[in-house]
């Protein structure tokens, strides 16, 4: 690999500078991903197995493992466009949350936050990802079924086919500006058959 | 009272002619309210006792019994600003849910929705609400402490204290234009011995 050019999984960039998605570009071997790590333009690509440890390498993503875990995202006032990326790794896979502040529209940051198995479309079916945000006497869920990172997080993101909330909502959810995100998976239970690794 | 001036729950008015939030008002009476319904500039007050039959008479706004109920907004795609009311009754209350479209952010139009008591806010804080969707394999949750038609809902969905939702994640939730609202009512746990009437 090259040294890492972007070694924290919690940085900033500069506006508009977001690379393309690498996923429209042709790949030749349909098996050949390139590095999932959003807002980077990481020249690497590799097979599947090998993309979590790309991740935590090069990209020094780490990994938290448990069916339920809590991921705290600190300093949520860093300007937009900011990723914060960690790992899962739960019921004998990795899963990679992304919760990134992006402006759809000028001015009026927003808070994104989906979840992508590190593995095929069809393996990512068999899954169902939970984030919960809990202060204040409120509560946040959303459920739904994890992506493959083989599709690309920012179309899911800009389809806005995730959690997402309004700065203000990020504030009364944050604590001295930190958000902690409940993370939980399960096998969906009509792919339960299949689950099988 | 005055002919209704307003008679379905569901209406579209022209954008940018919202009424002043009444409750910025001076009210010379504290148990005195103007109309709590939304979007209307209707000139009634009164007292708590009679706003669920002046809402009921004047506006038409139905209401729903249950602990849990769901409700149905139909006619999504109708122009922004439009609101969906409905009254529910539940633990010898009634509650007010409005879910409003508007534009906040000039051409993209957003759902807010909350639940109010007609009640006072010391009223309010014995209960938690939720609303949930659950559609197309995906799930989203909203569950907080609802607030008195004392307040202002205009302020709650200014402040985006409640449930939002983009127009995609609304489509994504929604069938054939309509979106299906589960609501249910408890009493908060902190406040069970208070919340006897």
């Amino acid at each position: 690999y090259a040294p890492t050019r972007c070694a924290a999984a919690q940085t900033s960039v500069e506006q508009g500078i977001l690379p393309p998605c690498h996923h429209h570009e042709a790949v030749h071997d349909p098996q050949l991903v390139p590095c999932t790590c959003p807002l980077f333009s990481c020249p690497w690509e590799g097979h599947l197995e090998v993309v979590v440890s790309h991740l935590r390498q090069t990209h020094r993503i780490n990994i938290l493992q448990g069916a339920e875990i809590v991921f705290l995202a600190t300093d949520m006032h860093l300007p937009a466009p900011t990723d914060w990326i960690i790992m899962h790794s739960c019921l004998g896979h990795q899963f990679l949350l992304v919760l990134r502040k992006q402006e759809k529209y000028e001015g009026h940051p927003q808070f994104f936050a989906t979840m992508m198995l590190i593995g095929t479309p069809t393996q990512a079916d068999n899954f169902t990802y939970r984030l919960e945000l809990n202060r204040n006497q409120r509560r946040l869920k959303w459920e739904a079924t994890p992506r493959s990172v083989l599709e690309c997080v920012d179309s899911v993101i800009s389809d806005g086919d995730c959690l997402v909330l309004n700065t203000s909502l990020a504030q009364l959810f944050s604590d001295n500006g930190s958000l902690a995100i409940g993370i939980a998976i399960t096998t969906s239970k009509v792919h339960n058959a299949e689950a099988e690794m």
